[in-house]
């Protein structure tokens, strides 16, 4: 048997995303299944960044991941074979976001019974992806520090439509010229107040912090 | 004085994109002057490339540059500050590409006349870029170390449309797990034979190789 199945998701057909994207946060609430939507350029680390964060939350939390993508199934092999959680490929067909009609798509073939936590790994992009609500609780966005701490000035939506800022690749600080501080602070006047977690995916650094923040984050949106 | 002009690029009206690139090709050829599309994620560094570029060439070729964005102006101001070259900015408005309408406007706004080479900083993004001719004579991607040697096989299109990869960022092969000849294999598995430069535009180490395969590209192509 396959480890996942691939989808092809199609464009939506209808104009408002917006209340469509409402509906579905009815129903996932309804549900109590959390959609977590995850952008970031391409290389940022959003896949190896999941990969921990569901290995350090699967004891607490039952977790599927929807990885979308041009159309290669790179990701959704990785994620499959190295957390054994439910996933699900989504090809976009050369599109470069997923709306909220597509991310139903995806639901419905990854099945959300049972799941406490969806992860939506979204096209690797700063642009598009910001412009659609997908339907998600919350979104995230990852900026690795090679990418450079000038990207909040560069892609302003992008950094306002987020609930929560991952810096990855702290690992590397030390051979990049990349100020966390005045990066903290370009994504804060564009959007006061938002965590903002430096991790290193690769080697552990900071994942706990973040993890431990998810955990709540979904515990206490159940419980509502 | 400023030291460059911001344009607001207007999404085209025309429907045949091609036809309209190859026309557009045709006026730069008889006005000799090359365009060249440069492409890559956010944070590849297309823009510290172009720096150097520039500066390696100027004594050769009289250099123009458009720098493409959603609506930033970090870019022009670096190479302006830097190059003294001639700079113009373009404000996409929130689209993710340029297509040979919109270059043609920035090329209207910078003034081609007596330039002998200009590039076309596009937006940073490795999916919508490669979907849309822009009537440049060639295009090439920048693909950075960390961004993961995966690439090629995640946003093929992107690596079929160009007619040269540099691969930036070598200085910090070592503490990234990056494959270069994996990486070029994929790349030539989609597009046979095309020059693959490793440099570090930071440390300066291949540009010289980059900087003699331009200058010796617009050379042959202006006395064709």
């Amino acid at each position: 048997m396959d480890k996942f199945r691939v989808l092809k998701v199609k464009e939506s057909v209808f104009a408002n995303n917006e209340q469509r994207a409402e509906e579905l946060r009815s129903e996932l609430k309804n549900k109590k299944t959390y959609l977590l939507n995850v952008m970031g350029s391409p290389g940022s680390g959003k896949t190896v960044t999941l990969t921990k964060l569901i290995n350090m939350l699967k004891a607490d939390l039952r977790i599927g991941v929807m990885e979308a993508d041009i159309d290669s199934d790179v990701d959704a092999h990785t994620i499959a074979d190295q957390t054994g959680a439910k996933v699900i490929q989504l090809h976009t067909g050369g599109m470069c976001h997923l709306d909220s009609d597509m991310t139903r798509q995806g639901l419905e073939g990854l099945g959300i019974e049972n799941l406490d936590l969806i992860f939506l790994e979204n096209v690797g992009n700063l642009v598009c992806p910001a412009e659609f609500d997908t339907g998600a609780i919350k979104s995230l966005a990852i900026l690795s520090v090679p990418e450079g701490d000038d990207k909040p000035l560069k892609y302003p939506l992008m950094f306002t439509v987020i609930n929560a800022l991952i810096i990855n690749k702290i690992d590397v600080m030390p051979y990049f010229d990349f100020d966390q501080q005045a990066c903290t602070e370009r994504v804060h006047k564009l959007n006061p107040g938002i965590p903002v977690f430096p991790v290193s995916a690769k080697t552990g650094e900071g994942m706990e912090a973040l993890a431990n923040w998810l955990l709540g984050e979904v515990k206490a949106w159940q419980a509502e």
